[in-house]
C-alpha cells in the first residue's frame, strides 16, 4: 500500500470512528428532547427544504447530469430525480411525520405484582441507526426525520450517484437540529464515497451503531446482510404473490392482480407471481391475460397458463424466484389451496402475499398459514407500505423476524425499559 | 490436519448443519400446534422429570464427580448440582409455564384505514433459537420449554461439566414432544462437546438459526457476542447500582442495599456498587457498613466511605466496573443526584439500577434518566428476574436494545405478522 493510500484509509477510519462517537454522544441530547422539540425540528426541516428548493434542484441537476454521463437511463435515472412536485411531496411528508403521536415515553404495558411492585414498560429510543442507501434522495430526509421523531441518532450513507442532492437535504436537517438547540451530529451524513466507510459502518463503529437499515438494490442489501456485525432491519427480496382462489370473483381477481403487479413495478410490494387455482383458471385466466396485456405486462406461464393466455411465454423454475421489478409477471396454475400455500413457502421471500377469495375459511387459513410479514385478503400487495399502514412514513420493510417485521416506522425504531415502583420491597430468599 | 481430525471436523459440521435443517423443518409443526398441545408437552415434560428423578440424580452425581475431579468447588459445583428439591422446583416451574397465557396468535394491535382495510398485528414464533449455556442444568428445561411455549424450535448447547444431566433432561422434553405428535427435533441437544460445534451455531447454521441466547460466565457470553453472525439476546455484565438518595429513609436504604447485594451474590441482578448521596452519608453509611458486615460482606470504598465504615478497604477505579458476583461491595459517596446518574452512565452495564428515596421528583427523574433495561424506585435490584416480573420463567435478561430488553420470557420469544383484510381494495396511483 502506498503512503498516500494508507493516509486516505487512515483518515476514513478516523472519520468514521469519530462519527460513531459523535452519534453516541448525541443520543443523550435526543433522548432528553421532548416531543414538541423533536416535532419542531421536523417541521423546520420541511420549511428549509421549501426555502432551499432552487439550490436543491440545482444540486440534483448536477447529480443527474453525472449519472447520465455515466450511462444511467430510464427508471434508474428517474429514481434519483427531484422536481418541484417531488420536493413538495417530500416536505409534506415531513409535516405528516411531525403530526404523528410521540413514539417515546409510551407505557405499552403496566401491571402490579402480588408483592405490590408496580411495573411499567415504557418505550425509549433504540440508540444509533446506520442507514446505507442508494439512488432516491428522499431517503435522506425520510430516514433522518423518522430517526429524530423516535429520538435516535443516525448516520446516513447515501450512494455516489446522488451525493450533491443528499448533502443539500442533509444540511436542511442539520440546520433544523441546530436551530432548535440539538447537536448537528444527531443526524450525520458520511462525507466520503470511499467504500471502506461502508465496511466500517457495517462493522458497527466500535459498538456505536445499534442497528443497520439498508435501502437499495439487491447487491447493496446483500452486502449489508452478509457483512454486518450488528442487527440488520430490512429485506433482500420482495417475491410477492397474489393467489386467485377457486372462489374468487373474476372482476376483483383481475383488478387486484393487475394493480398488485402494475401500479408500480419497481417497489418491493409489487407482485411478481400470480397463482391461479385450477378451479377458476378457465374462468379467470383468459380475461386476466388480456387485462395484463392491456396494461403493458408480459406474461410468463406454465403449460395451462400458456394454453389460456395466448401471449404467454414459458415460465421456467427460475421465474418463481425472480423479482422482476418490471412489467413482467409469472403465472402458475396450482392444483388447490395447499399447492398455493406450498408454492409460496418454497419460492416466496416472506414479504407480502395476498389471497383473493369470497371463501372466509380459505382466507383465514391463508392469513394463518402463509408465514410472511404481510398477508392480505382481497387487497393489493401494493399496500405493503408504511404510509398506507398509517405510519406516516417508513424507513423500510423488514422480512427478518427479530425486532421489527413489515413496515418500519417511528414506533418500530424504539426499544423499551422497565420502570418498577416499590415501597421498600426486598426479595425473600 | 490429520485425516482423523479432518473426519471429526467434517462430521461435526455435517451434524450441526443437519440439526439446523431439522430445526427449521420442525418450526412448521410447532407453528401449527395449538396452545393446548404445546401446554400438554410442557406438563408431560414435568411429569417425565418427576418419573425419572432417580436416573437424573444418578447422571447428575456422575457429572458432579467429574467436575470435582477436575477441581471444581463451592459455587461452581453448587450451580451444576441437582437434588430432590431442585428437581421438584424445576418440574413445578414447567407447570407454571404451562399455565401462562398463550404468547402466540395474540392480536396486539388492530386498526382500520380510511379506505376500509382492517389491519391486525398478530404474534407468531421467532423461528429457531440457539442457546449456548454452561453449568446450571435447569437451563435445559427452562429454555427448552419456553421455546415450546412460544412455538420456536431450539438447539441447546450445554457445557461439558453437565452433559449427562442435560442429556437426561433433554430426553424428557424430546419424549414429551414425540408422545404428543410433534417432532423430537423441535428441541435438539448438541451431542458433541467439540468447540467447533459452538462456532457453527454462532455462524447461524446456514441461515437456520434466527437468534442466539448465551447463558453463563463472562468468557462464554463474550465469545457469543463477538463471534455471532445472527442477533444475540443477552447481557455481558450486570453492574447493578443502588443509589441512596439524600431523602431516603435509613431503614429502607439499609434493607434494600443489603438485600440487593447479599440475597444471592451470584446472580446478574445482584448489586455491585452502592452510591450514597453526600446529603445522607453521615446518617446512613455507618449503619449500612455494620449491616453489610453482619451479613458477611466486605466493603471497598472511597475516602469518605472509609472514614465512616471502619472496616472498608480502598476502592480503586477498577472496582466501579467489576461484577464481583461475590460478597464484596463497592461504595462511593456522590456529591448529588446528577453525580449518581453520571456514575451509573459511566460505569454501569445498562442492566438494573435502583434509587431509594422518599422524594417522588428525584425518583421520577432517576427512572427517566438512567438508561438501563430495568430501573427501580424503593425496591431491590434482585427483582430483576422474569419470574419476579410474573413471566413464569425467563430465558435470560437482555441489555441489548434490539427486539427484547430486560427479562426475556415466552412473550419476548415471538415476532409478529400483519394480517390485512379488504373487500377488493387496490392502491390508487
Amino acid at each position: 500500500m502506498s503512503a498516500a493510500a494508507d493516509e486516505t484509509q487512515q483518515s476514513t477510519a478516523d472519520c468514521m470512528a469519530s462519527m460513531g462517537r459523535a452519534a453516541r454522544y448525541a443520543t443523550g441530547a435526543l433522548a432528553g428532547a421532548d416531543a414538541a422539540t423533536r416535532n419542531r425540528i421536523i417541521r423546520r426541516t420541511a420549511e428549509l427544504i421549501r426555502e432551499r428548493r432552487e439550490q436543491i434542484l440545482e444540486d440534483n441537476a448536477a447529480d443527474k447530469a453525472q449519472a447520465q454521463a455515466s450511462g444511467r437511463r430510464g427508471a434508474m435515472l428517474d429514481r434519483l430525480s427531484l422536481d418541484e412536485a417531488r420536493i413538495d411531496a417530500m416536505a409534506a411528508g415531513l409535516d405528516a411525520v411531525a403530526m404523528l403521536d410521540d413514539p417515546l415515553g409510551q407505557i405499552d404495558k403496566r401491571w402490579e405484582r402480588p408483592n405490590g411492585l408496580c411495573i411499567e414498560r415504557i418505550t425509549v429510543p433504540l440508540g444509533v441507526i446506520g442507514i446505507v442507501y442508494e439512488s432516491r434522495p428522499n431517503v435522506t430526509v425520510d430516514a433522518g426525520v423518522l430517526c429524530v421523531k423516535s429520538g435516535n441518532a443516525v448516520i446516513l450513507r447515501g450512494g455516489s450517484e446522488c451525493v450533491r442532492s443528499n448533502r443539500q437535504l442533509h444540511t436542511c436537517l442539520a440546520d433544523a437540529l441546530e436551530q432548535n438547540g440539538l447537536p448537528r451530529t444527531a443526524v450525520q451524513f458520511v462525507p466520503t464515497q470511499d467504500r471502506e466507510a461502508v465496511g466500517l459502518l457495517l462493522a458497527g463503529l466500535n459498538g456505536n451503531v445499534d442497528v443497520l437499515v439498508p435501502r437499495g438494490g439487491r447487491s447493496l442489501v446483500e452486502r449489508v446482510h452478509n457483512d454486518a456485525r450488528v442487527p440488520v432491519i430490512g429485506h433482500l427480496d420482495g417475491i410477492c404473490h397474489v393467489y386467485l382462489h377457486g372462489d374468487c370473483s373474476t372482476k376483483m381477481a383481475i383488478d387486484i392482480a393487475v394493480n398488485a403487479k402494475m401500479r408500480r413495478t419497481g417497489i418491493c410490494g409489487a407482485a411478481e407471481t400470480v397463482l391461479v387455482d385450477s378451479a377458476c383458471a378457465e374462468r379467470v385466466l383468459p380475461a386476466l391475460g388480456k387485462a395484463l396485456e392491456a396494461a403493458g405486462c408480459s406474461v410468463r406461464g406454465d403449460t395451462t397458463t400458456q394454453r389460456l393466455v395466448s401471449s404467454a411465454s414459458t415460465a421456467t423454475e427460475q421465474d418463481w424466484t425472480t423479482e422482476y421489478l418490471d412489467a413482467i409477471v409469472a403465472i402458475r396454475v396450482v392444483e388447490d389451496f395447499a399447492a398455493a400455500v406450498s408454492h409460496i413457502a418454497t419460492y416466496g421471500s416472506g414479504h407480502t402475499d395476498a389471497i383473493v377469495t369470497n371463501d372466509q375459511t380459505a382466507a383465514d387459513a391463508f392469513l394463518r398459514q402463509v408465514d410472511s410479514a404481510i398477508v392480505l385478503h382481497n387487497a393489493s400487495t401494493q399496500f405493503a407500505d408504511g404510509g398506507e399502514f398509517g405510519m406516516g412514513a417508513e424507513i423500510g420493510i423488514a422480512t427478518g423476524r427479530i425486532h421489527a417485521r413489515g413496515p418500519v416506522g417511528a414506533n418500530e425504531l424504539t426499544s423499551y425499559k422497565y420502570c418498577v415502583r416499590g415501597s421498600g420491597q426486598t426479595r425473600p430468599n
